[in-house]
């Protein structure tokens, strides 16, 4: 099932939701395209494989166009942009939305940086089904706030929340924000999902590998609203789960894979804190 | 010793021999070029280190060729191929033919993407000495297949038995078809190896990995076709090695690398699962 | 604060030194510019985050200069050179020399390959605040000896210990040599470092992600000679910490990180091995 554009009230996301989502990502292995920054990218596919998804690194122009018709999803991630992977990311953009397959944008650290800035705003352009980034990435491609501390936040979640849903509204997509609490929106409607841990600041692409997280659930949802939600809820909740029996930074990224894939739909029901507001 | 093309009869091939070339691997700490995906490179290098073996990852245009005279042997993997590197790659291949340097062709994903098919043609001119893949993948290079979905197999093992062999018998090389039995043949003899974990197909780069084991084999080998099956009968052991004490992809992946490190000659020997065929 | 170049007694650096540095790294989180090779960059990061600092991988021509005065230090790695990287190394070098950054060469496999050679030598005119190599890199790089078997050395410690310290003052900069026990050297002060563990040359980019480490310290040390000497203490303490429970290559690395972020100043103290000699 393609991601659409339905809306669907808020307070219909539940954790049985969730829970099914996770179980139909099982069931239908998407396919997720990764154009993604060098640094994540062997992370990215391991979370996507864990899940119970499927990743497909086609990243080069002319295949990247010719491939997100065929993929499930999309990923476009600007955090390295070598060679010439903006060029591929233009194609997979437009292929993408004309196939009505949905895709994400990760506007890493975007702001200041004079090849990612003006990348990010064209290719917001070409209508992301999801968008996910910190506070100070989020405020900053909404036009509200000023350039991060490279790939760090230094904006609260809550000082994002007024950007995230005016970016969402005018850009008709979901806007992800993440921090100790994230911050999901529509537009209209804004959840907050409190699963996760501190440790997941601690390993490099943990927020990139929640991008492709949220692709693969988008590719099996009815609405992308949804499917945020509901990525953002099993990855906390395996993030919680990794973190009980880590003794660092390194045992915990390892952990991480072993939990999503270990994670079952049912413990999923129990474990989601999720709260709607308006 | 440089691979040569000298044929021996598939019943020479024994735990023995594959136990013998494990140690061979382990003495001459075989410097292995890899010219390689972004995704993977990272564990790729790991998985030589952990063998014994020793990796160089010198793979840009005017580098590339220059060293490959250098190299035990060169790895050519399609997986990602950004910026000049199809160009590194043809020099690379062309070099290590030149020079006698055993060089696998890890064809990713070949099929129906317009800039790896046409590359993996080409690169099959300059006389592989392996050439590894799965099975759609190895189909679809001997044209007697379909693309496959991205880097997944859409096709069994046994349907592309009959590809395999002609493209091996056709191309004078040794192809190996990865899968629950790993299928190897240099044209005529057909070997089978049943060592492994269905936990190998969790980890990104597990297959791409192997690529490179099986050229730090052939570096040390008199014949390709006892160094790729040498290659995965190491790799499969160390893999259900791993797979014993593991919670999930994550802590499999990490103890991969250990059980490489770990493994002995002497333990290889009792765990080979080999069949011939004709 | 910014390294600069005071020139303090070999003597004042100390294990209570090296422990106060860990403690200003953690207080300030330097922001390290990471241009390096694609093999290893997530690992790179992963160290910087378990040690207490920031990756930034900003390595593209027009960002990479542009970064690099915000930047509390900056790594150029030559491990890789894909697409315009070499061009992002020379706008990184020049800004950060321009702005008073501290930044530091890793001149991976210099000596004969054809690209990262002359590169290594136009950077040296950029004035690094730290260099950092195995024996046979940093012979080559001071012009004094031949090439290495690529990332292998072929030189003991000992035998690179003219070169470094010729090179060190020719340059005006601290060369670092890593090995069994590593040598660093201001060009006058000698000092050696015997903490670390064999483990460590049997994980890819243990020594580039101890380049980036040094510049984290350096980023918060009054002269870059301290800062690379507290370095490859706190980094070779955490290395024979996390082998004391390591089962291998894979866990080891893995251990690491969880060593890295444990490891307290006081802690420290009793376990730094250096020794002075001029």
């Amino acid at each position: 099932m393609p991601s659409s554009s339905i809306s669907i009230p808020a307070e219909a996301i539940t954790a049985e939701t969730c829970a099914a989502l996770l179980d139909a990502v099982r069931a239908a292995t998407p396919l997720v395209q990764c154009l993604t920054n060098h640094v994540v990218s062997g992370f990215t596919a391991n979370v996507l494989l864990a899940l119970g998804a499927a990743p497909a690194m086609v990243d080069i122009p002319d295949e990247a166009g010719a491939f997100a018709p065929v993929a499930s999803g999309v990923l476009i991630n600007l955090g390295t942009l070598g060679g010439r992977q903006p060029e591929a990311m233009r194609e997979a953009a437009a292929a993408a939305h004309a196939a009505g397959t949905p895709w994400l944008l990760d506007p890493v650290a975007v702001g200041a940086l004079p090849v990612r800035t003006p990348l990010a705003a064209e290719l917001l352009g070409a209508h992301p089904t999801l968008i996910r980034g910190n506070a100070s990435e989020i405020a900053a491609l909404a036009g509200a706030g000023q350039a991060g501390r490279g790939v760090d936040a230094t904006l609260s979640v809550d000082a994002a929340s007024a950007p995230a849903r005016e970016l969402a509204g005018r850009a008709q997509t979901v806007v992800a924000v993440s921090g100790p609490v994230d911050l999901i929106t529509d537009g209209s409607a804004v959840l907050r999902v409190g699963n996760g841990h501190e440790l997941l600041t601690r390993v490099t692409g943990a927020g990139c590998a929640l991008g492709a997280v949220m692709v693969a659930f988008a590719a099996v949802a009815d609405d992308p609203l949804t499917a945020a939600v509901a990525a953002h809820c099993a990855y906390g909740v395996a993030a919680e789960d990794a973190a009980a029996g880590a003794a660092g930074p390194g045992s915990f990224a390892v952990a991480l894979l072993d939990a999503l894939a270990a994670l079952t739909p049912d413990a999923l029901v129990g474990r989601v804190r999720l709260e709607v507001a308006r």
